[in-house]
């Protein structure tokens, strides 16, 4: 019986100017995904653990259910039975990207298990339409880092074009999830469809400025660049605190501060990990100042991608 | 008696995707300024060569003069006295930067003149006075280029935020200018106020792959992202032959065609010298169709901006 087990790593989409076309990958937090081929055809989700038992057990709704399904399809082998346990490893509606993390891993696992028939480039697609199901749209701003790793740029959809932007060594993004919750639906309601003329040249300006300064690399350009006037001022009114859990960031050293995905997550930038870590502290403070408590993780930007586990005997059930 | 004679390249703005925050420098046209020192006080246009007689002879309406004006005000020297001559070598409202070129020329002779005080990039905001004169605003996406050369990115205006991108090795420029005129504050009325979120997010997917795609570089990424859906649509109507001529560039192997500025000079980049004198023969062709004549110019991206020249007695009236 063959077993894989792969961890795909949470990302940061939006990345402050860069609304629906940016995103990185992180270290941790990530999901796991635990694939058994067995003999009868068909996708089986036997078991989540980690999600309080809120997501689809049924294939064809859960992300990584329907990623592997796609990808069966499409490559003509519905003759395929895998057994499937997915393992969350953050919080679900965080804007961390956990939909994205399950859909890659189940994909990326699949393609292991059936050996490589497809360039990792070529899973897009697929962890694509685990999005369409968790967020109604097959955004790629998570699953294109999530799959790929690094920075990437989402250049357009219609074809379907990625990219992948180097980063400075050393440069470390800090994620504070606050206990609260807030619905990706909800939070693309909310904005409006027109955007003045006056704000989309100051987005590309930062949108280029930001791409520049993490080639070159330039953290002050980056700093400089990671400025959000189109949707961080509507979507901010969604988390509470939210100025203060900046200024926190941007005053203990941060290149810049803003809303993760959708939110509620929070996300930094900064030039080395212990200030991140000193930016995270000063985060989780300005919310605990309004009594709300949060998760902390600091990290590189994750270059890697999804990547292939020992099996271990305790995720199995 | 002290004289300084200076080039200053043209330059084409917007680069497709990038209206109001990208420029890059070309090689020639250009225009030149002499300048020639004397004891009274003031700034005085006393020759403008190649103009038809069409602009501003007074200093203080003409961009040269401006830019001059301002800097010595700045620097406190308005004991100052030189005698302008401007030698215009490219068509006026062309959408080539001709009011830039100039501008630059004049504030980076006036520095040479007096022993460099300020940097080149200080001279920038003199430069952008010239440029409220002639179009209304004091817009950088001409003067950046021009002064700094190579490709700029005027990430803001509110402070001040220009940087230079590398270009790749060989990318050539194509300018074709039809004898046509387009008047550049006609060309910025007929602009929407309002662009549509979903065009806004494809417009800032094509900036940062151009971005990228100079930096890496990667003439497949630069070629995919040189795609204007906001600027281009509109003002497209203005140039007779439009899709025509694009359609010729990129038929001939350019990696994009856009309108240079606010028109009516089209632009196109392309791998190599070769490819561009074929493109912009091709253009030339397109616009020849409907009888209308053209200027061509291929060069390199110019990395030098403004430069001293020996001064000629031909220059002296």
């Amino acid at each position: 019986m063959e077993t894989v087990r792969v961890f795909a790593p949470a990302t940061v989409a939006n990345v402050a100017c860069g609304f629906d076309i940016f995103g990185f990958a992180v270290d941790q937090p990530g999901d796991e995904v635990v694939l058994t081929r067995r003999d009868e055809p068909g996708v089986t989700i036997v078991a989540i653990l980690g999600d309080e038992g809120r997501l689809p057990r049924e294939a064809a709704r859960n992300t990584a259910g329907i990623a592997i399904q796609k990808y069966l399809e499409h490559i003509g082998r519905t003759d395929v039975g895998v057994d499937v346990i997915l393992h969350k490893q953050m919080p679900l509606g965080s804007g961390l990207g956990s939909s994205a993390a399950s859909a890659v891993a189940g994909v990326y696992a699949i393609n292991e298990l059936l050996g490589r028939p497809l360039s990792t480039i070529d899973l897009l697609p697929f962890a694509m339409e685990g999005e369409r199901v968790a967020c109604g749209s097959a955004h790629a701003d998570n699953v294109g880092p999530s799959l790929l790793g690094g920075f990437v740029v989402v250049r357009s959809y219609n074809p379907l074009d990625v990219i992948r932007i180097d980063t400075p060594t050393g440069m470390h993004a800090t994620l504070v999830h606050p206990d609260i919750e807030v619905n990706t639906k909800d939070a693309r309601f909310i904005l409006r469809n027109e955007v003045s003329l006056k704000n989309t040249i100051i987005q590309m300006g930062n949108v280029a400025g930001l791409i520049a300064g993490l080639m070159k690399p330039d953290y002050s350009l980056i700093s400089r660049s990671l400025v959000d006037v189109i949707i961080e001022p509507v979507r901010a009114i969604l988390i509470p605190q939210f100025d203060e859990v900046k200024q926190a960031a941007l005053d203990n050293g941060a290149l810049g501060c803003s809303i993760s995905g959708s939110g509620p997550s929070m996300f930094a930038l900064s030039a080395n990990a212990e200030i991140a870590q000193q930016v995270g502290k000063a985060m989780q403070e300005a919310f605990l100042s309004v009594d709300i408590t949060s998760e902390l993780y600091v990290s590189e930007i994750n270059s890697q991608g999804p990547k292939v586990l020992e099996p271990v005997s305790n995720l199995t059930v």
